[in-house]
């Protein structure tokens, strides 16, 4: 069965950078809604996006922000970046309780990360996806809403062999759903692994256009899914009977795309699909970007309409209905087993989580 | 109160035989998610529409026929018309276990039969509407979706006076909510028989168009309601003093439509309406069917308003509401009655019919 | 936590009369489908709207009026305006049960009350509002159905410093926020007064423009809600420095406006927002008359929008969420304690509400 319960006291992406900025943004995150804004000086800032008062949405017109505070626009309550209320319509006195919950929030890799618990994060940082900033590479990004459970998202991206039939002519071709799979599961770090290697395969058009390859190419798949929110998929083409990666590491003759996603439950059954799409080649060419870009939101949007019509048949079916699982879904059986242990270790009282 | 449980392990229309083609077609069925498609040599076959890995719909696309096989849009999964998967992604072993359910089927009068139970037919047959494909008889049809359980149907249809309130302009007129019905019950073969013979009634513009009657007619209504799925009204209209039908069954000197309406349950608040009039006059004159075919449209789509807007009034009502029945309500409430009959008799565990 | 629970057998606005007439209006009304006529001979008549024989709504076309007579649409069951059902398809012999639960009404100021409740409302009459239908006040007036629960509704309009904020540009002004209240409540009579007298406030644009006063302005808000339904607004304003009210009431120096709410609640989570705007001045002006019609209008929509926003967030909050008052809440909580005080007088058994 998908995992649907979250895994709390753990670092999620609420936003992309460049989305917080000087106009409120509001995002539900495991069911948590969060205001998003950032400082004058540029701090990015998560906060309870509920009025103490009567609960309006700070994140909804009429609030709005004034310098470094944020306004509510039903009555006037004012708040600063620490959530603390520090003006109340028609009187000088604040109450001592008028405060908002802050997020920790940690700022990274293009991401703005928060961190949802009852506890504090201490030094655990989130995972690095240091592609995404890096001048050796150039990124196009975007983000979906998924009416579906995250569970499903998880499943879809550990078992990339649906490229071939639900991304055909795009990003599949018949060498993905054919090619084994080999998974490794780090217990310690929680970290699964999947790699598929296909040495002669067709080179669908994501990458025949992009790279410009003409033939049949080597194509390394080699998934590291940092659960519960991190994906990353190392990605390696070259055309076939190009020289494997040196020694050192470095590969010269394959081109790298490095995809991302970021994996964040809203509600029970929505999810924020952040996707990032780094490559190390035609770095300046706009064309490629604008390309990348529109052919990875096209595979997105067919795995929304895919996984929404799975949450539709899976709110209809009864609590424990029925899958078969096979050798493909190692690698997702892993990533759930690791997300059910961390909602275990993060679960908390209801009283507290209700907060 | 109106039957809601389903009568199972009885046969159903799922959809017209011109539906089922070499395209997949999905139908919900008391509840069970059913894939209609035509193998290549012209059979219909019903299987669970349900892919057993991951549960994606095989009626939906990217899901496709490649011959006599259905093949799942998201990981290619593979069926043959026994529902026995042959084909996995990544692997040569395909596990026993991988095997849809299929269901019978009896493809009769242009329609496609479905038996939803957990028993085997056996000797049961479908009920017949043989007009529906009788050389005699020119037929129209169609089929429309109603958001409402289908006893509300069930009561539309053995209570034809609200043809005078409901279709007045259409197909009723004063005398049919005026004249008083005979209802029998024929509890062994299970069919409701009601009639009503109206000697002197105003001809509606569905029969006076039609049949081209200027004046007054005899018209007589007889149902024949073979539960839970089809019923029959054999209408027969004639100018008023037209000569009786003869002691051997032939009455060439009226006019005979059969209105045929297959009610099928699809959820606990969704039904299909299939409707077909079949006439035994003006065989070939197209206007004659495209206006028969206009206004039964018109008709239904007229009760599927008022049912809407009753399983609407319905949903908020509390559990025991009152309703007050009366001498028109006797087919009704034998209808109801053999239902719920039938309900219990094909009751099974709740355990199997989630299956 | 705002008050829910309805308060039964009390007077209720269900419309205003000029929405009453010869076709039949339905409303539902503290759950209760209630269908609305005006008799040949003009008298409003209020009735359950679910036909006897199988709930049909008589407020649903193809249901119709004919004289004094309410037919079904569905199968011509026809009810007088005393409630009872003088009609019945096919036979003679009407049930004595046959028979629509009537509800008492009263004609008054422009809106038309019905009466909810088990008990008889006796000598209990509505409370008034008389200047809606004076010669010596020009009325515009309107509805907003509202998607939220009524409570909502209530605490909005006992505390008008969301003005400021919420109705920014059209009836709000930073005086509002900045004054404090002054909160009165009669136990005995059940009625709570907010008032508010700002000595030099700002002009808002919806006073500057009916009025022509150019400069600063005293502004007095004199609310007294009557508990449920109907609650006035009390509101004076006149150019700074004019003279206050005489010793015998009079005050031909400022302008009055009489702003009046009827609030209904219909559902759980919607309520009817009805408000009419009755000014002492500029009678025969047309063009006053537009400005204030669409100027309220926008300032009711402006609450619609946000209230509809604020029971989503509810809908999805704990059952004990929390909230914080201050000294502009008073007047909403005296509201919010006579109305669960209400709500708990006017209780009666489950069985005998559902009926």
């Amino acid at each position: 069965m998908i995992v649907t319960e979250f895994a709390r006291n753990q670092w999620y992406v609420a936003a992309y950078g460049h989305e917080v900025g000087r106009r409120q943004l509001g995002r539900t995150v495991l069911n948590e809604p969060i205001l998003l804004w950032r400082t004058e000086d540029g701090r990015a800032v998560a906060m309870a996006d509920r009025c103490v008062h009567r609960r309006f949405p700070l994140s909804e017109s009429p609030s709005h922000l004034v310098g470094d505070r944020v306004v509510c626009g039903y009555h006037g309550f004012t708040y600063g970046p620490d959530g603390v209320c520090v003006a109340v319509p028609a009187q000088q006195r604040i109450p001592r309780t008028a405060r908002l919950r802050t997020y920790p929030v940690v700022e990274q890799d293009s991401f703005v990360w928060v961190w949802i618990g009852d506890r504090e994060p201490g030094d655990t940082l989130p995972p690095r996806a240091p592609w995404l900033v890096s001048p050796d590479y150039a990124t196009v990004c975007g983000m979906e809403p998924l009416n579906a459970r995250y569970g499903l998202l998880v499943d879809n991206l550990l078992d990339l062999s649906h490229e071939t039939y639900l991304h055909g002519g795009y990003i599949g071709t018949p060498e993905v759903a054919e090619t084994p799979i080999t998974t490794e599961v780090d217990e310690d770090a929680g970290i699964v692994y999947v790699s598929r290697h296909m040495d002669d395969a067709a080179c669908p058009p994501f990458y025949a256009e992009s790279t410009g390859i003409k033939g049949r190419i080597t194509r390394w798949q080699d998934i590291e899914y940092h659960p519960p929110c991190l994906y990353l998929l190392h990605s390696r083409v070259a055309p076939v009977g190009s020289p494997p990666p040196a020694a050192d590491g470095t590969d010269p003759h394959a081109f790298h795309v490095e995809v991302v996603y970021a994996i964040t439950p809203s509600t029970e059954n929505s999810t924020y699909d952040f996707w990032a799409v780094a490559r190390d080649f035609a770095l300046d060419d706009e064309k490629v970007s604008d390309f990348l870009r529109d052919s990875n939101r096209t595979v997105v949007l067919q795995d929304v309409a895919a996984l929404d019509t799975l949450e539709q048949v899976l709110a209809r079916e009864p609590d424990r209905y029925q899958e078969l699982s096979v050798n493909i879904d190692t690698g997702g059986l892993a990533a759930r087993r690791l997300l059910a242990k961390m909602a275990q270790a993060g679960a908390v009282r209801p009283e507290a989580a209700a907060r």
